[in-house]
């Protein structure tokens, strides 16, 4: 497939968006261009439809959508609207209108495919193959079932954030008996939904959209927490409960400048936070794992994918492979590291006992471990680190992206540490990262001439008397032998403890 | 010219060097990769030439080279050797065997076209034209000067740091006797040079090599400078008669930990920082401008220009195209954008009063703004000053670089500040920067569409009843007009405190 760029154009009630998405020649995708316009389709509108101005404001941003798409150059389109007009008595004659100035044909998406779709786009990146995905709206929230990480059933109900707000938090800041009222009203909702009370123990919540999404940065603020992105973060339902309970015994005045909280949402956060914390309860779930991706990125991958996206370790070696080819990496040299490392990993199992997550991780900084040199040549191990933080890996862990781009970090030198990452680890992953930077560093420095000469690396545990790695080179291998000395060698010895040589076969 | 990479060799006495430039089909390049390797080749040097173990370890590391090169595609190679091969009785013979290995002719640079070469790459990076460029090395020292930004002569003079050094400091700190009689062989040795005498008061002084680059990491590291390159970077005399004041007055061991300065110099710094200080004090030079090229780059520059390389306005223009080149920029809406933002600027002239040093810097800025878009776009404002401050801009100054990258950070939205650059810039800059700001995202909204639908925009001014931004576009430009209104228009009604109108035409 030849690289192309895809649109997603979804125009909801109050906003327009258009999203334009790379799609790599290889593997991968990512969010290269976005508008956003306000809309406000829903402004005047009455029994016999839109008023002519939202139309107005609707028509012309297609038309600058449209514009936008052919000068970028966008080979696909998937264009959709939401509820305003799937709403409007006028909804025809929109799209048709629609149609002419954009050459579109707008799919208006059900409510029961916005909840898929968004729930598409999560599993596209949430460590989490079964349990509820849910997206808490303005006027509706659409609560979804995974199973093996795909799409089973959903349902959207009426528990949007600022519907429940004019609903029942009228006084600022809401009393105590507004909020059981509100309390109550959700419940007797989520009763209505037979299947939320048949999932098992160890099921997990992912969450996504603009509620959740803020509650995500409120803890993320309130953490400090070093990665930049909310992929493969998650906020604990004690944390929401003290998050409420923040926000709700403030006015809203005091309450909008709370840290991490957008203060355009002050007012609704508050009803939508208590729709999450009563579904939590009601599914005992600990805590809700927030998703950056939602309805447009789930369009994107359904298209993609055929309605059949990666789940799972598929996901994870996507997600690797997909910031790879982004920032143009070289990949021969990467895959060779990758290889010798892996052989490393595997002949000192005994040694070091780590298991399949280890060898993962390890594999995904052999192979993201040069990302930076986009940037720059220099420093480049930094900023590899850098990229793999700033964007995330879909389908890992917050750890497990701490840990990779720890990795890329000190594939050259340096002494690995857990740095500002200590937070995002386990005590006992100082000790991992160690033998792992050993083995990725071993193996760089074993491919310095980026050639393939060295082509396969085989270890002879003599116990005490330390460690023979013994090299299989095509050509004269001195310079790889005097490097993987010099520079990779003292961390394996410090790892292993015993003395290790290099003999080039 | 098509895409290509060029490396060059630089087989110097203690370390061999590969260096792989990116050539960019348009206008640019830059560093890709390096490979740096000890080669020692003078270890054991007899009258009989240079010793069997140096030589193999030179050829392993060319034939390792040569693969590099081979792997990563490289197209010119631009080989060289300097002293060691050049003094050694047997370097024919080595440059016949490095043939035979890595089908390289080496090419042994005379220490005046060491001296050039060297000179060539400061003057493609730093903003002066007229003035010396000088080179303190652990053997000798290359002083070179320039006239309209072309090397007119120079001169290898035996003032190396490490050859001064073993001379003069043996105590430990130095004492003052010591300090005396090496400044004493210093000016001699200066006093040789016929034309030091002859330069204009307002001359410049630009310095490369690791003693030079040393001295400007140190003072980069005092001052905590808010640019992470050296580039534009420039150290007073005062400072360096600060900076060798504190190295002298303590021993090496406490020297060696002194903020900035790397560990493995610091015995050697001292002597070179001292010469550095004697040439500043025989040419009245009152700051010594850091660069971060070399004679690698000097040799590449050479090579690309024909020995005629861009200066001045044509380096700085050069320099904003290299970076938006290597970043894969997207030209089309850059240069609308320059040429929007440029027209208000004319337009306002009477208003704002800046001259074409403000205009340039407009420009450079509107063609840069998007290039954080190579990250990632959600927040490629900041990824865009990011960049340009990693960078640095070769021809513009610091202050000028931390302008443009300012401007690039506030095209689309925020209240710009001086931020972290305040002490780079100067009290008045917040004024220019608030002005140019207005004007480049006012430009950037009227681009909104990307699309060249806006083609342009007239200024009217009605003195105290406003301005009135009179645009012509191709198409229907409602969207435009809300975004530039909504987005733009604050900050340029701010900047000229009166009310501004945009009409569609």
């Amino acid at each position: 497939m030849a690289e192309q760029r895809i649109a997603v154009v979804d125009l909801g009630s109050n906003t327009g968006r258009l999203v334009v998405f790379r799609i790599l020649p290889d593997d991968g995708w990512f969010l290269e261009d976005e508008i956003r316009e306000v809309v406000r389709l829903r402004a005047g509108m009455t029994e016999a439809g839109m008023a002519a101005s939202a139309i107005q404001r609707g028509i012309a941003v297609l038309r600058l959508f449209r514009r936008f798409c052919d000068s970028v150059g966008v080979q696909t389109v998937i264009a959709t609207a939401t509820s305003a007009v799937r709403d409007a008595a006028n909804g025809a004659q929109f799209l048709e209108r629609a149609r002419e100035v954009s050459g579109w044909d707008l799919e208006v998406l059900t409510a029961e495919q916005e909840a898929r779709y968004g729930a598409v786009g999560a599993l596209g990146e949430v460590p989490m193959e079964n349990g509820l995905v849910v997206d808490i709206g303005g006027g509706s929230a659409q609560v979804s079932r995974a199973v093996d990480g795909v799409w089973v059933e959903g349902v959207s109900l009426p528990l949007g954030a600022l519907r429940l707000t004019e609903m029942f938090l009228t006084a600022d800041p809401p009393t105590g008996e507004e909020i059981d009222a509100l309390r109550k009203h959700v419940r007797q909702e989520l009763a209505t939904v037979p299947w939320l009370k048949e999932l098992q123990a160890d099921e997990g919540l992912a969450g996504l959209g603009g509620t959740i999404r803020n509650l995500g940065y409120m803890q993320h603020a309130h953490l400090g927490w070093p990665l930049p992105t909310l992929r493969g973060f998650s906020v604990s339902r004690a944390r929401i409960d003290e998050l409420i309970e923040g926000m709700v015994s403030v006015p809203l005045a005091k309450r909008a400048r709370l840290k991490g909280l957008n203060p355009d949402r002050a007012d609704i956060l508050p009803a939508g936070a208590i729709v999450l914390q009563e579904l939590m309860q009601a599914t005992a779930a600990t805590e809700v794992q927030t998703s950056v991706n939602g309805l447009r990125e789930g369009l994107l991958i359904n298209h993609l994918h055929d309605g059949n996206p990666p789940t799972g370790n598929a996901l994870r070696d996507h997600s690797v492979r997909s910031l790879a080819n982004r920032y143009g990496l070289m990949w021969d040299h990467a895959e060779r590291v990758r290889f010798l490392a892996g052989r490393l990993f595997d002949d000192l199992q005994p040694r070091h006992g780590f298991g399949s997550e280890a060898r993962q991780l390890l594999e995904a900084a052999a192979i993201l471990h040069d990302v930076g040199t986009v940037l720059g040549y220099h420093d480049h191990h930094r900023h590899s680190a850098f990229l793999v933080s700033l964007n995330g890996l879909p389908g890992f862990t917050a750890r497990e992206t701490a840990l990779i781009a720890l990795l890329t970090r000190y594939h050259r030198k340096g002494t690995p540490t857990r740095g500002v990452y200590r937070r995002v680890l386990r005590d006992d992953d100082l000790k991992m990262l160690r033998w792992l930077s050993a083995f990725l560093r071993v193996a760089e420095y074993l491919e310095r001439g980026r050639s393939g000469n060295v082509r396969d690396v085989e270890v002879t545990d003599w116990g005490r008397r330390g460690l023979e790695l013994d090299v299989v080179a095509s050509g004269d291998a001195a310079v790889e032998q005097w490097d993987t000395e010099r520079q990779a060698l003292p961390l394996l010895e410090a790892v292993c403890g015993t003395r290790v040589r290099v003999l080039v076969t």
